[in-house]
């Protein structure tokens, strides 16, 4: 997938808001509909709490900070988490 | 951003070559290019290995099945693990 066009294009989307640092994670499972499952695997939740969990250990930001949203539709589903930066973040 | 947009478009160009379940994990850094940092966070490249470290933990695929890229531009660099999920993952 050419990740840096998607990136892109929510970076001109965002810059008149947020001239910040920026930490993008996306989770996506996609389910193969021929194969006829109704979910994923059992351990998807855990694995994306141990995920966040990782990222809230390196990344000390205010909860308000923070975008969490999971979008959802027939076969996809996503989790993402937004992170805006603080500026000494180096 | 609309994430169901952009993994519906990914799961059509793979329909048909791959009707396998998918799991993908995308973490991507937007530098602030005002701010004029060459940089990311100095945490970055521990934090996306224990990410991967998690990821490998509850999907456990030969090599062949994950397929690691990153992309890097100016002031963006995304990191992308996509992994073809073994039929009997529940």
């Amino acid at each position: 997938m050419d990740w840096l066009k998607v990136f892109r294009v929510e970076k001109k989307n965002n810059t008149a808001k947020t001239a910040r640092d920026r930490l993008m994670v996306a989770v996506a499972y996609q389910r193969d509909q021929l194969a006829g499952k109704s979910n994923g695997p059992v351990y998807l939740p855990k694995m994306r709490e141990e995920l966040l969990a990782v990222v809230r250990k390196y990344v000390q930001v205010p909860d308000d900070s923070v975008q969490f949203t999971v979008q959802r539709e027939d076969g996809l589903e996503v989790l993402e988490l937004n992170i805006t930066l603080p500026e000494a973040n180096a």
